[in-house]
C-alpha cells in the first residue's frame, strides 16, 4: 500500500510529528519535479512493483506498512538538490536509496514521500593515483570500486575500513554543499565527514564521496582454525589481538552457521567441520604473512584449536574464504515456505564477547529456534541469524530474543548495532542505549539541518514535542 | 587587560554577538560557582598572573586584547556541570583549558568570561587491558599515559592517531552526556565523537575520554635520509607511501630546520647535515622492520638521497630522533630580543606538498625571513615556523605571506590547517576554504547545541545575523 497519511497513527502520542504533503500535494511535488528536469528521461517511477521494491525488504526486521509514492532516479547532484528543493517546498519526504542492503527498515517510508534511488549515479569521477584516492558516486559498489582499480593496474584497493576525505551533500533544501576539499588530514571545523556518515540519510543525501584507498599488499592468505567451543575459539581471537599481530580479518562462524555452510551446498563438494571456527586474512610482505600464519597457528593450537589450515594458492585462498562468504546466502536457502530470516547485530567490549555469544545461543536454542552466528571478532561485534516462521508465534519469540541480547550487550557496555545501525526497527535500543540528554543532542543537531523534518523521517528517533 | 565589554567592536558589522553578562553580573556567577563548590578549595583563580597565563600565549599568531574574568579549577564531571549551569544561567563564555600549546588563539578569551582549567583533572580513571581501552580525564598527557602503560608492563601504548571510544561532555546548560558505551565499534545514531573532537570547545566541555590502545610493537627503529632537495625528499616519501611500506612515521625537515638544531646546540655534539632530510620511524616484528628498513633504503637511494642512517640500538634511535624532537624548541631558543616565532601548518594532497613547500619558501626567502619547515609528509601536512620581529614592519609581511601560502594551500585541494585548528587566528581562511553554505552547516550545529554562543565564542567561525 503507498501512504495514506495515517502512518502517524502507529505512533506513540509523545512524538511528534510534521504535517508532511498529503497524497495530492505529493503529486503535484513530483509533478513539478517532472517538468522542471523534463530533459531527462525516466527521471521519475510510479510503477507499483518500483515503489514496493523502494519501500519493502524482505531481508528487514521490520518493515513499516506504507510505501513511497514515487521512486526518483537522479543522474547528477544538481539533479537531486532540484529533487529536494521541490520536495522542501511541498514538505515531502525523501528516502536515500542505494544498494537496498539494510536490515532495519532504513530505507522504508514510514510517512510516504520520494525514495532517491542513486542507480544512475554509479560513476568513479576522479581517480587521483598519486594521491592515492579516488572520487565516486554513491551507486559505486565496493566490489566494482576494486575491479576497476584492478583493470587500471593501480596498485590500489579500497580497504574494508573505509576512510572519507570528503562528501558532496544536498541538503533537504537542495543547498549543495562539500564537506572539505582533498587533504588526507585537516583540522578545519567541525568534522562534517564523520556526522553525515552513518546519518542513513536524515541530515542530507550524500552524492559523492573522495574515498582513501590502499596499496594492494604483496602478498595475501587465508586460514582457518576450528576449536571445540566459542569460548576457546574468542580465547584465541583475544590472544591474536592482544599480541599485536596484524590480520586483514578475523572472523567467527559457530558450529551452526558451519552446519548452515554444508547444508546449503554453495561450496561443495568441501564439507566443513561443524565446529566454532575463525576465519583469517593476512595481507603484507610475503615474509609478514608467513611470519603471521605461523604466529596465529600456535596461538590456535594454545587454545584447544584441533585444525588449522591455510592457503598455500590463490584458489584455496578462495576455497577457505567461502564458507565465509557463502553464509548468509547459506542461510537464506534454507528457508522453508513461509519461513523468515530475522539478521541483526550488536557489538561488545571483546573481553564480553565469548560470554553474550553463549548466554544469547543457549536462550535460541531453549526456544528450539534455528539461530547462526557470525562475528568480526576484533569489533566485539557479531551477526546472529534465526529462521522463523511468522504465522506460529515465533516472530514474537524472536522480537523477546533480540531484545534480550541487545539488553545483555548494553548491560555489558556495548551497543545495539555495530554495523547495521537503527533505521526503523532499533530506535527504541538507541534510546536505551545512550539515554534521552544524548538522544537530545543528536536530535539537536537533525532539527537544525532539517527543519522541516523531511529527511528521512522516522528513521534513528522519533521527532518529539 | 581583564574582558572590559568592548572585544565586539574589534569585529566588523554582519557578526553579531549575544550579549554577555557584564563585568559585574561575571562576578556574580563567579561568587555563586564559589558558593556551591564551596567545600572544594581553589576552585576559583582571579590572580591577575594566572588570568593572563589563561587569555595569552606566547606561541599564539594572535592574542585578541582581553582575559578572562577568572579561571575555574574543577575536580569532576560534576564541578564542571555546576560551572556550566552558573554560567548559562548568566551569559558568561567558558573557555576550555588544558595542554595551552594552541598556537591559534584557540583559548583566548575575547569575550571574558572563565577559563575552565582542567589540571586537576589529571587521572587515568580505569585502565581495560583485555578490552585494550582506558578512560582518562582531560589532563593526562599522552606521554604521562605512555609512561603509565609502561609501568603497568601492560604491553600496550597510545598511539600518535588517536581512536576514540567515547566522550563524556558538559553542555552549555550543564547536562552531561555520554556519547556512546564502550563498544569498539558501533552503528548506533550519529557519531557524536567525532563532532565533539576538533570542536575546539565550542560545543561541550570534554571531561572523559575512553581511548583505544594498541599493542608495543616486538621492534622499533629510526632512520634518517638526506636528500639534495625537498622536491627529492618529497619523491621519496611518495614512494614509500605508494609502495605501502608500512612506517609508523615519516617527517620531512629542511635545511633550514636542520641548520635550527645545529645552532640550537640541543643534539650537540652531533652535528646535522644541513640539507633536506626525512626522518623514519619503524614498528613491527624483527624482521618486517628490518625489511622495511632495507626497503626505505633502496627508495631513498633511487631519489637521489645521499646519505642513510638507521639506528642499531635504542641509543641511536633516541640520538637520530633528537633532532625532530627538538626543532620546535630550537627555533624558539633562536629568537633574538624582541622576536617571535610564528607557526601555522597547511596540509595538501601529497603530491603538491613539494610544489608549496618551494613556492612558499621562496616568497620567505626573497623578503628576507627565516623561516623553517617541517612536515608530516605521509599526510601532506606541514609546519612552517617564521621568526620575525614586530616592530619593523616584519608582522605585517609574515601575515601575508602566510595568507598567501593558505591561498596556495586551497587551491591545491588543500586545508588552511592540518593539526593546528581554526581558533581566533584562522576564522577568515575557514570561510574561504569551505565557503559559505558549509560554514552555515557548522554554524547551525552550534546554533542547535550552544544557543546563547557562550561555549568558546569567537573560535572557528562568528555568529551571523
Amino acid at each position: 500500500m503507498s501512504w495514506d497519511g495515517k502512518g502517524a497513527t502507529l505512533l506513540d502520542s509523545r512524538r511528534q510529528w510534521p504535517r508532511y504533503a498529503s497524497v495530492k500535494e505529493m503529486e503535484i511535488a513530483i509533478d513539478e519535479i517532472r517538468a522542471e528536469l523534463a530533459s531527462t528521461e525516466d527521471i521519475i517511477s510510479t510503477d507499483p512493483d518500483d515503489l514496493h521494491a523502494h519501500g519493502y525488504s524482505e531481508w528487514s526486521t521490520v518493515n513499516p506498512d506504507s510505501l513511497p509514492v514515487a521512486v526518483a532516479y537522479p543522474r547528477s547532484t544538481e539533479q537531486v538538490s532540484v529533487i529536494a528543493r521541490i520536495c522542501s517546498k511541498y514538505h515531502v519526504p525523501m528516502i536515500p536509496y542505494s544498494g537496498g542492503t539494510s536490515l532495519e527498515g532504513n530505507f522504508s517510508a514510514p510517512f510516504g514521500g520520494v525514495s532517491v534511488d542513486f542507480a544512475y549515479m554509479d560513476q568513479v569521477l576522479q581517480f587521483n593515483r598519486e594521491d592515492m584516492d579516488v572520487v565516486v558516486q554513491p551507486s559505486v559498489g565496493w566490489q566494482d570500486l576494486n575491479d576497476h582499480l584492478a583493470k587500471m593496474e593501480s596498485g590500489l584497493f579500497f580497504p574494508v575500513d573505509p576512510g572519507v576525505i570528503n562528501l558532496t551533500v544536498v541538503l533537504a533544501d537542495g543547498t549543495i554543499i562539500k564537506t572539505r576539499r582533498r587533504p588526507r588530514k585537516s583540522s578545519a571545523g567541525y568534522n562534517l565527514n564523520s556526522l553525515f556518515v552513518g546519518s542513513e540519510g536524515t541530515l542530507g543525501l550524500v552524492t559523492e564521496a573522495t574515498l582513501k584507498l590502499a596499496v594492494v599488499p604483496e602478498a595475501l592468505s587465508v586460514a582457518i582454525a576450528t576449536f571445540p567451543t566459542i569460548r576457546d575459539a574468542a580465547a584465541a581471537a583475544a590472544e591474536v589481538m592482544q599480541g599485536g599481530i596484524p590480520v586483514a580479518a578475523m572472523e567467527i562462524m559457530d558450529e551452526v552457521q558451519m552446519r548452515v555452510v554444508n547444508l546449503g551446498g554453495a561450496t561443495a563438494p568441501r564439507v566443513w567441520r561443524e565446529t566454532p571456527t575463525l576465519f583469517f586474512k593476512f595481507a603484507g610482505s610475503t615474509a609478514a604473512v608467513q611470519d603471521n600464519i605461523a604466529q596465529v597457528q600456535g596461538i590456535a593450537r594454545r587454545n584447544k584449536g584441533d585444525e588449522f589450515e591455510f592457503a598455500k594458492d590463490a584458489r584455496e585462498q578462495k576455497l577457505l574464504w567461502s564458507a565465509r562468504k557463502e553464509s548468509l546466502w547459506s542461510m537464506l536457502a534454507l528457508r522453508r515456505e513461509g519461513e523468515e530470516v530475522w539478521s541483526t547485530d550488536v557489538a561488545v567490549p571483546f573481553s564480553r564477547l565469548a560470554d553474550i555469544i553463549e548466554v544469547s545461543k543457549k536462550e535460541m536454542d531453549d526456544l528450539g529456534l534455528f539461530a547462526s552466528i557470525l562475528g568480526h571478532i576484533g569489533d566485539g561485534n557479531f551477526h546472529e541469524s534465526i529462521i522463523y516462521n511468522p504465522v506460529n508465534g515465533e516472530k514474537e519469540k524472536v522480537e523477546a530474543c533480540v531484545k534480550n541480547m541487545v539488553r545483555r550487550a548494553l548491560d555489558m557496555e556495548g551497543t545495539c548495532t555495530g554495523e547495521h545501525s537503527i533505521g526503523w526497527g532499533k530506535k527504541d535500543s538507541l534510546l536505551l542505549e545512550v539515554g534521552e540528554d544524548t538522544l537530545a543532542v543528536m536530535r539537536a543537531v537533525k532539527a537544525a539541518l532539517d527543519p522541516a523534518w523531511i529527511m528521512n523521517p522516522g528513521k534513528i528517533f522519533d521527532r518529539l514535542e
